[in-house]
């Protein structure tokens, strides 16, 4: 047993999850989930006794949802920057998770041979949203290294995601609407075949800034595009379906 | 000058456009235009000036709508089926749209060889949706061929537009979501790339039951997905942007 606060450095806070009395240990030095991050895990199914993998965890928020909101058996956070890693260790370690989220310091890129091949049933990724032609690239700290495509492309996530999944796995992803070309073309590349996608519109009358989509592995080219996820009912306000996926009673 | 009246054949009637007192042609037997049609040329761009072809142009709706709507300088329907082709024909006489109009009986899979290539600033079309695998497939009749992909497929359609279109040139579909993996690889792969796309809801908490998609031949990957299009407000009452699409007053 652990005093939350002993496993606190220099800079980092905690946060409520509202899920199960969870927290988790952030440092907005380095860089704190999002609402992206939440969509995700309320986007993902888990099923009964399934493995997961998160590729490129950061502070562990996707594996610690994951486990307060599904039935899976185990879940693996895979992260490159080893401070991440030892925070989301540590976050493991406050919730007492510690028998069903393993974090591991590794590459993306790395993932098939760290892992093995045909080894989940399921793979989330919130990966950096920009390429290398987008945006202005900030220096390479761990916020950039989130933000843009230095240390993995998209490629790198799909190709060693097609290889580790087991055949019919599914994986999860959120990114940006911009990106959707890209990303459909690559995954069906790999034959992660697009399935269901969601795109998260903050206000109803605005543009998507979000897209989250489940692949099949082998799966066929039938999609199903859902019901818009709206953010915003006025400003400041979320609707009753946000407020229900990060858990806030209603 | 033609009595419209004249212009008709057993079985057909005529239906007001409510764009320029235009009329069209209709027969129930054959095939009579949806909302998809009026929705695609809602999201069709014409400049001034441009040559437009329309591919499977059915009854000739969406060349007559774009000549209401746009500033284009001419607008080609082409049409395998010859009743159809007919009929569209003498819709643009009732609109006395022949010089600005012209309707070409002919097949889609051989549009570059008719038209020659690099020919048109824009292409337009509303496919067959389904494929040989997708639904029980009608008997091949007219409203069959206008739905399923039975004598041409969507590949043949962007292959063509592909080779029809200047540089630069601009391809505007509508289709179902549910084919959007194949519209977007095979775009893709003949380089038309998809650089606008707007999800149509039939409610605002429904899932999308069309897609309108902008591609433009050499293009980048970069994709605008537009705020949602909702048809209706409550049951039977269409949303202030159809009625103006469909152009009623509001």
């Amino acid at each position: 047993m652990y005093d939350s606060n002993e496993l606190l450095k220099p800079g980092e806070r905690i946060d409520e999850l509202h899920r199960n009395d969870y927290k988790i240990i952030q440092n907005t030095k380095l860089f704190c989930f999002g609402m992206d991050a939440v969509l995700l895990s309320g986007f993902t199914k888990v099923l009964l006794d399934e493995n997961v993998l998160d590729m490129g965890t950061g502070t562990g928020i996707i594996p610690i949802l994951l486990e307060a909101k599904t039935p899976g058996r185990h879940f693996t956070g895979l992260e490159i920057q080893p401070e991440s890693a030892d925070m989301a260790r540590r976050s493991v370690l406050m919730n007492k998770l510690e028998d069903k989220i393993d974090i591991v310091v590794g590459d993306i890129k790395e993932a098939s041979r760290i892992f093995g091949a045909a080894s989940f049933d399921v793979v989330t990724c919130n990966p950096p949203y920009l390429n290398q032609s987008n945006g202005i690239l900030s220096p390479e700290t761990a916020k950039a290294i989130a933000r843009h495509e230095i240390l993995c492309t998209l490629e790198d996530v799909v190709r060693e995601t097609a290889r580790i999944l087991k055949p019919n796995g599914r994986f999860y992803m959120v990114h940006r609407p911009f990106r959707m070309v890209d990303i459909i073309n690559i995954c069906s590349l790999y034959k992660l075949e697009a399935k269901r996608m969601r795109l998260v519109y903050p206000y109803a009358d605005k543009e998507p800034n979000m897209v989250l989509i489940e692949c099949v592995k082998g799966g066929g080219r039938n999609l199903i595009v859902e019901a818009p996820l709206i953010v915003y009912k006025e400003p400041g306000k979320y609707t009753d379906e946000i407020l229900d996926i990060y858990g806030y009673s209603i």
